[in-house]
């Protein structure tokens, strides 16, 4: 009897700690997502595809002869899309949308030097809800504070409309598979306005990878380093009481890379991601906060006790096919502006900054149909000058070809923006896939959270999802989707049709209400 | 009693299933490490100090007048430093020592240039032994291949020799720490040779840091590129089977970054490892290896089904303080050299490759005592030539003052190389502690290991042993030491009287020898 006693306690004793054990393998994190280990590594929960419901990989919608626009979020980034979308053939600004309806009327500016006629103007909390009820959009571009984007979208896309979304689109896993779920039951675009996949050197760069010209590339890197000191102060605050504003309070609430997009999104293509390799596994780390701490210490006086966001977080990503991707934030210390653009081929290199930069040997040059004027080129050092022009005018991306010059005089961010738009237009009046979509949307954009997660379990290595849900390897390649030259003619011949009526129409109106004012 | 046997029945069905877990646990790699999970972190055993032996932080041993030196390794690296020590007063080169004997031989010419005595040589597989026997050395130098740094390095200390070893200095795990208490029990300085702690941009940069220039530094970068696809084929070849040469032969072996210590060793300095802070958690993720294995096909003539070095490996390692350093490593990939040096504060940013830049806002370039040319200074970007030469001026290494100017003449990695040697001099001849510790050794070389274990189990976070077991925080700051300049000009005299001597009395046995010839 005695041993039996005894024999108990220590059974249930090993019991009480084996249990404490076990009940750590299912976790649910702060956002609600649920996770497990598997040995070393996080796996988060991958939902179900709903029934009935289909993949939108190469979704291609019906021609639009002319694409009607309705813009939400005209503070910062807003205004500038629309005045860029006034150059562009075939499209109608139909609505303007902000919490702050003078924001809105404001942007009625750029119509009239445009001589289009006036847009609906939509105001307060829940404006963008009547634009999304309208009839006459085809596309609702959001350029919102952070936390808007996604309610917008998705009440967007319930209207049927397609959308496109400034970065980030979507800030934690919830969101991201929420957005899917939705383009894939309404059969709308949705896509992630990377704008920085459009910039000069990253165009030219993608070409040259997609030719072979760096053999096959290995590893690829990106961030966004910008310190943002200078500018904290004029993001929206929400009232008197609001001292951070919005974007130092989301740093400050938040863990993880938070604006990852910038620099994962040109990689990301150059590495053909869900084109027939998938990021696999993520491990980030972070410093410690400093600087944000300072930044939140002087607005409201108090002590920071717990600033989530480090000043500088790295993000490392290793892809199905043996690929490495580094990726880096950091907003918070002074250095210059960098985004850290590099590919590491088995036969070339590029590098972005701080100095624009190929490393080729004169062998890997000619084979790339390119006669380097040093002979005794090599891979030792970046290509002189004259040799990196050669390489890039034979590379110049066709994209850039179309739309750099113009793009250069309407601007945005060195033109880089009014590319985008152009093939976000593009690519609707031709009725082709758009360049990003909803399944790039949220890889790119989930890093937020994985990373959170990893570096809030001591950096320990996260799976991804497979947002595709199996589909990651149906396409081979990234591509950018192009009509033949016929059809692509006709299509901008009604576009310029359009634009010539409705800028009659508009010279019409803005004219009267002049007259209108003087009396 | 049938509960008591019920409940004591279920109890051991949990505790059985609970057993199947904990077994797991236990682990040991295929170096022989034992280690096992901590939720998703790898935790390698710690050994215990042997009883009777204590640390050997800031070791000093009493001064010495002259240094006698044994060179073991005279293939690539070593006859470089023989002669660099031949320009070093006060000592004495005794003997010299390759496993061929011509290659040790070769090396008297450095003796006679510089007309001193003829050294003893050693050949042959063990001749390091007999020359770690003489009575009549203090110091062992050793420029060997990678897999002998480390038996010759215990032959030297068990033969009551200070030791100074090429990088990397330790293979693995096992090795740091028999390093470590070798070291300890025989109160015998154990060095490692990292040479680019001496590089003029790095001491200096190191020099700001501890001043306070960039203000907390919170990030620090360091790496080796280097595409060695030109020097393959010089690494010693063990006869003629042998088709890929030491070097090679390694990397295919071992994963992880087998070079680590190039960029490591200056930014562990700069982050005050084991003097205040400590790296805690390591991540590593490479490359499949694409370039490696086609360099042994070429060689063999066979596929390399299994090549175990990345083409490129990134590690991360965040410190005790909430510091984060990245290390990388690519030998294979064509690409211009990089270092990767690079530190990051909360109030300047120090970047070394592809150019020398610093950024630091006007109001910090004056706290530092540098009046900018510029007035405008802000650190968005690089600041101008002019004021970068003022703020190097002005921080400019005590180290480099005193030998910037020899080292240039002398040479060896343009010059970093013989003021390491010089400094290595200077501490022993002034009874001073030197520059880099057992304990920095196996901080610097324990990235190898760590980061396969990371690899070879997914990426996963794994916890670094603290090598100094428990006094990481003893002393506060990295210091170089220096003897009052009194003590340091005593020093200085004997030896150039010691070096006179000796070449008096090698001039004319160099007259004696070539007489015999002549006869």
């Amino acid at each position: 009897m005695k041993n039996f006693k005894f024999l108990l306690l220590s059974a249930c004793v090993a019991l009480a700690a084996c249990t404490t054990q076990k009940s750590s393998e299912q976790q649910i994190s702060d956002k609600g997502t649920k996770w497990n280990w598997d040995k070393g590594t996080i796996v988060v929960e991958t939902p179900e595809r709903p029934a009935g419901q289909t993949s939108v990989i190469e979704l291609a919608l019906p021609k639009m002869e002319t694409v009607r626009v309705g813009f939400v979020g005209l503070g910062m980034r807003g205004p500038g899309a629309v005045e860029r979308f006034t150059y562009i053939p075939g499209v109608e600004i139909v609505a303007l949308c902000d919490y702050e309806k003078e924001r809105a009327e404001n942007c009625q500016k750029y119509l009239q030097k445009a001589s289009m006629p006036k847009a609906a103007v939509y105001s307060g909390e829940k404006g963008y809800e009547e634009l999304c009820k309208r009839d006459d959009i085809d596309l609702v571009y959001i350029a919102t504070d952070w936390l808007h984007h996604f309610p917008v979208a998705m009440c967007a896309m319930e209207n049927n409309k397609n959308v496109a979304i400034e970065v980030p689109s979507a800030m934690d896993l919830k969101e991201c598979w929420a957005l899917i779920d939705m383009s894939e039951k309404t059969r709308k675009h949705c896509m992630i306005l990377e704008n920085c996949c459009y910039d000069w050197f990253e165009m030219n760069t993608l070409n040259m990878a997609q030719q072979g010209v760096f053999g096959e590339v290995v590893r690829a890197q990106g961030a966004y380093i910008h310190n943002l000191e200078p500018f904290w102060d004029h993001y929206w605050k929400n009232g008197e009481n609001d001292k951070l504003g919005w974007r130092l309070e989301y740093n400050m609430k938040h863990r993880g890379d938070v604006y990852a997009t910038h620099g994962l999104g040109p990689v990301a293509q150059a590495l053909d991601i869900h084109r027939g390799d998938r990021m696999k596994t993520l491990v980030a780390m972070d410093t410690k906060s400093v600087v944000g701490k300072a930044l939140v210490e002087e607005r409201t006086g108090q002590a920071c006790k717990n600033f989530r966001n480090g000043d500088h977080t790295t993000t490392l990503i290793r892809t199905e096919n043996g690929k490495v991707i580094e990726i880096q934030h950091n907003v918070m210390t002074p250095q210059p502006y960098n985004r850290l653009y590099q590919l590491t081929g088995t036969k070339g290199f590029a590098n972005k900054y701080p100095i624009q930069g190929y490393a080729l040997d004169a062998k890997q040059m000619s084979a790339s149909g390119v006669a380097p004027e040093v002979d005794n080129l090599n891979s030792h050092s970046f290509m002189p000058k004259k040799d990196m022009e050669a390489l890039v005018e034979k590379y110049q991306h066709p994209i850039l070809k179309k739309y750099g010059e113009m793009a250069k005089e309407v601007g945005g961010h060195g033109g880089m923006d009014f590319i985008m738009d152009s093939r976000l237009v593009y690519c609707l009046q031709n009725g082709l896939p758009l360049d990003m979509d909803v399944y790039d949307l949220a890889e790119w954009c989930c890093l937020a959270e994985l990373g959170e997660l990893s570096m809030d379990n001591n950096c320990a290595a996260v799976a991804f999802p497979d947002f595709t849900r199996g589909e990651w390897n149906k396409v081979k390649g990234y591509k950018h989707a192009y009509a033949s030259p016929e059809e692509e003619s006709v299509a901008m011949e009604k576009a310029k049709a359009f634009t010539a009526k409705l800028k009659e129409k508009g010279a019409a109106e803005w004219a009267a209400a002049t007259k209108e004012e003087i009396k």
